[in-house]
């Protein structure tokens, strides 16, 4: 089992969809990730808040086990805070506002015993904090993953390219892979954004499920199937968390290992999207997830066993 | 191997996408299904033209095994024809005219030799006479499909009702599956949709997939990951062919077969949008089939042979 370091946000959101609201509610790509990690690995964060940072939410983080040291708590700052709502079609944010607050001025300094550890990711920040972060380490992690989003891609291009060429995977979502590769068709977008460094390309499509890219062949997950779908927040990060946390606790970094990390990353998402915030995360017991990992895997089977043989539930 | 039957649409359609067009082109639901179903089983196609109707076309077709005795051609009328554009996104046809012609006073007959079918698809028609070509079955084939649009789900609700409750499998597509059932989650439309009679529901997404609910388990395919997608036409409609044909061609109708079914659906649909009209399947072989099919099934196999095992083709 080896640790994991992620670096990215903690925020407080306020979130309206169809179905309900939360204000400043725990959130962040750093948090949903680690989060969601922390049921595969030992997990370390590196991230700032304000003062005004409530104690319980670190406290949630500590309960399970994720190594908070790394958490900057800026005296006198605001935290990082996102407002945002969804429609009827729950793919896409629209942002309300967004308060960078102490995310505006934070730089990732690794405590040294962080500098050595063998599984990476870099959340959804600036491009030149994550290539920084890079810089940092005192040895190149076994497995090296990064997220970004359209601000950053159209923003810190250049940035963004430089550190492309240093990770070994990058998770993105759809529309974002059509944006950075400029190539409408997503297999070709998925290939040009392999020509740009990194060996595994994770598109996050949403309900969609996910389409990965490795070691020169496709593997395509579809969205656990659910019949109520309250709040999509995180859902990605969450993704990121159960897909690295898997490969991190196998220690592994092959193209088998990662279609099924992207099994379980599409597991903990689907678990993120039940409820607001993590709340559903916060009351998950580690067998739902072998669980639904399972009736996952019936999900693609093409040669399932049929209902006879798994029990008379069918009709 | 068991007989297949379809009742539907022939057409000549005129099709511009962003990579070209083509005027009068072989169209129409029976056509694409039928032709695409002649690769699994011998397939009966009760349909209507024409005198204008190309006598080319209907050599394709018989080339192909395709029983035309039941393809009707009205004296003096003119062949049902479509006009339609997609933009980049693909997953979505804009009709800029539609002529019934001789489909507008279409009423189906089936020849003695067809009443007896065990396999029968109802293709996109008016449900009321899809309904009459039930009535017409000497006995209950034992497998019954059919696909609907939202022109009949909103003009013919009550029709599409009653015929939905006499047959075993719906295809239809995502927005019009929400639209049937008047609920924007999938996964519950897809249950209302079953309680309306269908025992297996199909729902096809384009680029997306399909999602079938069978035997009270939901099934997901993805799409075959094509690079150039030239021309969606027809999609659908040679899905259900690969659908139906492998079904008709097992003998089967089990959930399990179903599953494999949509694999061959989904293999014969990614053959179609490769090329305008049926151009595609013109010059289709046998072997290819297999061969998709065998690299769809790697697509989806969460524990997928690694690239050593299968050969070193990854870096």
């Amino acid at each position: 089992m080896g640790d994991l370091l992620v670096v990215g946000s903690v925020a407080l959101d306020s979130v309206t969809t169809p179905f309900g609201k939360v204000d400043e509610a725990l959130g962040g790509s750093a948090t949903y990730f680690s989060y969601s990690a922390s049921f595969f690995t030992r997990v370390r964060l590196v991230a700032t808040v304000g003062s005004d940072f409530p104690e319980d939410h670190v406290r949630l983080l500590r309960d399970r086990g994720v190594d908070v040291t790394g958490l900057q708590r800026s005296a006198g700052g605001r935290t990082f805070r996102w407002v945002g709502e969804y429609g009827y079609d729950l793919n896409e944010a629209r942002t309300l506002d967004t308060q960078l607050n102490v995310l505006a001025t934070f730089r990732p300094a690794l405590p040294d015993a962080l500098r050595r550890v063998p599984y990476l990711f870099l959340a959804n920040i600036d491009p030149e904090l994550q290539l920084d972060v890079l810089r940092q380490m005192a040895e190149r992690p076994r497995l090296v993953a990064l997220d970004t989003m359209n601000f950053w891609i159209q923003g810190k291009r250049e940035a963004l390219l430089r550190v492309l060429r240093e990770v070994d995977v990058i998770t993105i979502n759809d529309a974002e892979a059509r944006q950075l590769a400029g190539e409408a068709n997503l297999i070709r977008a998925a290939r040009a954004i392999a020509g740009m460094g990194p060996r595994v390309v994770v598109v996050k499509r949403g309900e969609y499920g996910a389409l990965m890219l490795a070691e020169d062949a496709f593997f395509a997950a579809p969205a656990y199937p659910l019949e109520s779908v309250f709040d999509p927040t995180g859902a990605g990060d969450t993704f990121a968390g159960g897909f690295m946390g898997y490969l991190a606790s196998e220690g592994a970094s092959d193209g088998a290992s990662m279609r099924r990390a992207v099994v379980y990353g599409s597991v903990m998402a689907s678990f993120t999207v039940e409820d607001f915030s993590l709340n559903r995360l916060f009351r998950l017991e580690q067998p739902e997830i072998a669980e639904r990992a399972a009736a996952f895997q019936d999900l693609m089977q093409v040669n399932g066993r049929g209902p006879e043989e798994r029990g008379a539930r069918g009709r």
